[in-house]
């Protein structure tokens, strides 16, 4: 029985998230159809609804209104937009113009713009009549390299909590994250959650605090989804709470996941971020930063200087959605019409603040000498 | 015409603060009928709605449930709530039950014991017949006081918005402000806010940074509602933003209350107001906290030992009230039910996050000798 146990342990591991026992990737084509499906992050937590992205313009809407977001799905997200373009009208001028719409869906995660790239220069040079297919080829690649990429990150943050879990002589390792850096953020797996869900799947008990992560509660909504379909026990707390809870002691380890990290290591993160970094390092606490090698942008080193950061719409600082009693989503306002507001979406945690950076290719700390040994074409060990 | 205006506005400044012009303390007895009033905090922004508190169970209700907030206000109310029990009872047994009942609503702030013992001992050795009108004398001189004291952290106050006024070349001072220590904090204008004020009424360009204040959005609700009455110009943030504006350079100093002090300068407040202060100790932003004399608690040195952490409902974290695009004032949930949540109230900023404290004695740095000075009985001149 025991072997049944870890067999099915095992090919859970394998298989990566479930929701409600059926395992979903956050961006997939439909096996029997070929359409482009998502889960449409902004129904979380109240509903599971999944949502058909037939073309570059439902691409483009489902990023900018974050239906799909987190660095490394937007990024997938887009190559598939770019191959749904190209499947259409697969001009030169079509794919130019494709670029543009999905550069221009977020300015921060630079992801994006490394997807884009990286679909762009495969079909640059091919015959217009084969763009279409390779394109989506490309996509998929993507989406499959970013699964194995978050396992890895899984892994080697495993030994990181490995290691607080015996410092802790087994009691639950106290982990805090800010927004969501899970599954849904990814294709599969996550980046700041993958090594959770490594601990957990490997036994070792870990307990996790979970930033809200106003304005948009993606924490609340999402990582707290995650979580709960996992099986892994979590306490949400408004974005205020953090730095009370590390300086009473609860807490062993920040891991937040980047949307753009510089080569210097400079983390741009969700807006509250810097805050959490901060408070970590004021009351000695870890602070890990998550994230595939895809997500540093080895062209800057000033975070603060040379990082644009997302206005987005006060209507998300001024309204929020949840369940009435009756079991209906409402949207209410919380601030008279009248209010003037500012949303910028992320913030720079300068690297100083950063233990450690995990990723696919090892863990390491910040600073370029550090950094450019995990750099692509580097060999890191 | 001139004199006409500024004639009014000294009015304005005598009267204190105004909704819809009209002035209005945040608890007050009515003229005609001697009754108990309070403005209901917890209807704000959307509802401006008075409450009649009869009697001790009332007044009890109304702490607990933050229909009045803001140590000032806490300390004010449940002056009133001891007179209106030895109204009814003015036997000791009533006194005794009276003084539990209202110390067991909020176990953070200091104001609400002091304002008990200040009433108590004044009625303690009289004849129980007179015990009732004794106690409401005194509960309106706590009144009377608070008002007097908040003016006097205004002007005192002011004198920092000037400098750092004279420092931006007569450019707005930008000012970050968490959770609510407004007028409707104290009995009238307020104690972080008492400077802001004042420096509008003297002609200071300010400009209010408003922290929503999770998890009840005291700022957004409570600060802005302020704000926009009196005509101080001021943009809602998320909690989170904080940090990342002071990165900016776009942060002169911020500004808060606190619901009790340590003897040494360690300042508990609203959950989150520690982050706050260590953005702005990695920023060179200075951090005031304006407070009443009664609000430190000369007993205490060690804030993070020794001040109880009020732990509120999660209730608190999981559901938003705002209003329907109806009109409606609705409460929804914006978190799955069986979700944990932890929700403490306050957190300890250490003394050496302060740069000074503003209160009706003067203004003074943080540490137990510089601060002695300005305790009651001393001379601080």
């Amino acid at each position: 029985m025991f072997r049944v146990l870890a067999l099915r342990l095992r090919g859970r591991l394998t298989l990566g998230m479930r929701v409600s026992g059926r395992h979903f990737r956050s961006i997939w084509l439909d096996e029997s159809s070929g359409v482009l499906r998502i889960i449409d992050q902004t129904r979380l937590p109240h509903a599971f609804e999944l949502r058909t992205l037939p073309d570059l313009p439902a691409v483009v809407e489902a990023i900018r209104t974050m239906r799909v977001r987190g660095a490394p799905l937007i990024g997938a997200a887009a190559a598939h937009g770019l191959a749904l373009a190209l499947a259409v009208d697969p001009s030169d001028a079509s794919l130019a113009q494709a670029r543009r719409e999905l550069q221009a869906t977020r300015p921060t995660a630079v992801n994006l713009r490394w997807a884009i790239d990286r679909v762009s220069r495969v079909v640059a040079h091919l015959d217009p009549g084969l763009r279409g297919a390779r394109a989506q080829r490309e996509a998929e690649d993507i989406c499959d390299e970013d699964v194995a990429v978050c396992q890895k990150i899984g892994e080697h943050g495993l030994r990181i909590i490995r290691e607080l879990s015996s410092r802790r002589g087994g009691e639950p390792v106290r982990i805090l994250t800010h927004c969501n850096a899970g599954w849904l953020a990814t294709v599969d797996w996550g980046t700041a959650l993958a090594p959770i869900y490594k601990a957990h799947a490997d036994g070792l008990p870990v307990h996790v605090w979970v930033d809200e992560t106003r304005p948009r509660n993606q924490g609340a909504s999402l990582t707290a989804f995650e979580l709960r379909e996992a099986g892994v026990p979590h306490t949400v707390i408004v974005d205020n709470a953090g730095g009370h809870l590390m300086q009473r002691g609860l807490v062993d380890a920040v891991l937040v996941g980047s949307d753009r990290t510089t080569a210097t290591g400079d983390v741009c993160n969700k807006i509250g971020t810097y805050l959490k970094a901060l408070a970590a390092t004021d009351n000695g606490v870890p602070f890990y930063v998550a994230l595939p090698i895809s997500t540093i942008d080895w062209e800057i080193e000033d975070g603060l200087r040379q990082i644009p950061i997302e206005e987005r719409s006060a209507d998300e600082v001024a309204e929020v959605e949840g369940l009435r009693c009756d079991g209906r989503l409402e949207r209410v306002r919380i601030l008279t019409s009248s209010t003037d507001v500012a949303n910028p979406a992320f913030d720079v945690t300068p690297a100083r603040h950063v233990t450690a950076f995990i990723t696919e290719r090892g863990c390491f700390s910040p600073g370029r000498s550090e950094m450019e040994r995990f750099r692509p074409g580097e060999r890191p060990d």
